[in-house]
């Protein structure tokens, strides 16, 4: 009996993974929304001098404000409410950044990890795993020539997808520098987005294709897997390589194991920052593909910087093209804080001066996911109208 | 042109991710593998006053080596060689645990993140994305009436899968308590080990379920799914409920949905510590189901702790049914340090005593991830032969 006893204590030490964290005598709650809808976030920290606070709500980049150490060690801060968003911060203990170790919800952008929290509200519904029927999530290797790679992707179908004999659309959704693809799937939470936006009857179901648009990577850098050799990243960020790989291995390899439409008319593709910049290039040398664009937070920029070229001459012809092909769709989403803004304003008064019907979304905010999350519930349910 | 410039300049900094460990010269490597083998953990802390460094390759629980600091503020350590193999660790900073913020590789197991990176060699190889064609990997929410909730499971696939209209055997395969639908496709690297054992002939292609073995969860706690009423983890361990849902929702779901042979030789199950527990029940209640059983890091344990029965004279006649269906193989494998030793050793004592056969492999550690990756690799080449 003493045995039993001691194997279940300590199976159950070793369950609730007992560590400095839980020295004290009860879980540590943190962030926890108050009744009222200030926000506290607390860390055990006996040993340290200072606890900093930095999140992305915080005016102002790189903000770090001081939480308050109570007398068995505790450091603790409560903001004043925030409105319903997903956010994510950090600590920084004696100056070292750090994730909560008592919030579970960790995010990685590009080689950092955050802590993450929603605040109740519109938007946690919108970005939330609500109580909908859901869509599934595949990790997808392929084979693309163009790079001499094995990729990974990410393919959402859509609930229904598996009992249905129906043919969808497919939407190809590019991330930003730095990124890889797994950003979509968690700072930009498209499946929960896709999901809800689908059940709600606001957007039509589509499967949703997320590759990696770094032309040199296999896949993101937290895989294990080998790079290809003499590529560099950002560096070919603008080189065409990625574009090339999209068009002549991501397509037909969707379009071969999936149930889709395979046609211009049910083909739409976004991306955001540098997938922004790739967006304008499948539009300047593939209009015949797609009939939806999104351009977000990027506009006209000199690619010459980048490694790509500084082709007005070509990219006009490009336009023609593109006017010739008649797409449904060319959306443009920019925040007014957002370092591309002129460049956003520039690729509007080419498209003006040029005749080009498009659609402009203006948002507050600067080049964030804050702002690409709106961008995509906003233009997924424009898709395939 | 300026205005190009500075575009480009913002650009590169938000790439790069600049925060305070890039306030050196250089980026910060950590870990870095000498070419002596020696490993080195670097962290720049230079308003810490002490960072102390927790590996899972350290003897005893909770280890703390103090890393030292140079003139500039970078705590250094540097260990000896350790076998090949994948590897977790922590830093204290002031005694605040802490991710490497230099190593993007992060695994989450239960509500604990930690850095992970692996040791070059024969266990890299076959925990790692290697150059051999891989599997997918689904997040599938289904149906579970069983336990009131539409809950959320990864599918493996195998390379191949898709291209072929072969039917392929099933492994249903458990993880521990803390754990979630996460822990077999991170720490267990599950779908690594078996391409690499797939592409190599060692093991039959398979596709691998991996659920989530607490019935109070829809999914794991980062999701941020809704719990079920009423239910709580681990108190239900034991209790039999998933181990229902299993059986009446999970394999009619995947036999739907999968081109499966879906019959009582086709079907393997395995689980590690909790899972083992599920394992010996689905063995005791449905051995017409299965013809591979696994019980890792588990055995003979008075049930009646862990909130679920404790009826010897049932589990005998429940190996009387085991005995007749004939199964193919009953798997134990254990480490001569983990703590349910004993139950391992009573569970082979009474197994011996009723004279049925079974398979032991004893290994050298603990109740540890590091045995558990051995056993799916040692596993898995014996099924469905």
């Amino acid at each position: 009996m003493k045995k039993v006893t001691l194997i279940f204590l300590v199976l159950i030490c070793t369950l609730w993974h007992v560590d400095a964290q839980f020295r004290m005598s009860k879980p540590i709650l943190s962030p926890e929304i108050q009744p009222d809808q200030k926000i506290t976030f607390r860390l055990y920290a006996p040993d340290a001098k200072t606890v900093k606070l930095n999140g992305n709500w915080m005016p102002g980049w790189g903000t770090q404000l001081d939480m308050v150490r109570n007398d068995t060690g505790l450091f603790q801060l409560t903001i004043e409410p925030i409105p319903t968003e997903m956010y994510t911060y950090s600590y920084f203990v004696d100056g070292v950044k750090a994730i909560d170790p008592n919030n579970v919800q960790v995010v990685r952008d590009g080689v950092r990890n955050e802590s993450m929290f929603m605040v109740p509200g519109e938007k946690a519904v919108l970005y939330g795993v609500t109580d909908v029927p859901h869509g599934t999530l595949e990790k997808v290797w392929y084979p693309s020539s163009s790079l001499g790679l094995t990729r990974l992707m990410y393919v959402y179908t859509p609930a229904g997808y598996r009992d249905s004999k129906e043919k969808l659309p497919v939407f190809y959704l590019l991330h930003g520098g730095g990124g890889d693809e797994d950003a979509w799937t968690t700072l930009g939470r498209a499946p929960q987005i896709l999901d809800n936006l689908i059940a709600s009857g606001k957007a039509k179901p589509m499967i949703v294709v997320m590759t990696n648009g770094n032309p040199g990577e296999a896949a993101a850098p937290n895989v294990g897997a080998k790079k290809a050799e003499g590529q560099t990243n950002p560096g070919s960020m603008g080189s065409g390589k990625f574009e090339e790989s999209l068009v002549n291995d991501v397509i037909p390899f969707i379009e071969k194991n999936y149930r889709v439409m395979a046609n211009k008319d049910n083909r739409a593709v976004a991306g955001l920052s540098m997938g922004g910049i790739q967006t304008m290039y499948l539009t300047n040398n593939h209009p015949e593909l797609f009939s939806y664009f999104g351009v977000m937070s990027m506009g006209l920029v000199d690619m010459s910087r980048f490694g790509g070229k500084n082709d007005p001459e070509e990219r006009l012809k490009g336009l023609a093209k593109l006017k010739a092909s008649k797409p449904k769709l060319y959306w443009i989403g920019c925040g007014k804080q957002d370092f591309v803004y002129q460049g956003a304003t520039d690729l509007r008064k080419f498209l003006d001066e040029n005749k080009f019907t498009y659609e402009y979304r203006e948002t507050e905010g600067g080049h964030t996911w804050t702002e690409w999350r709106i961008y995509l519930s906003e233009l997924a349910p424009k898709l395939f109208r």
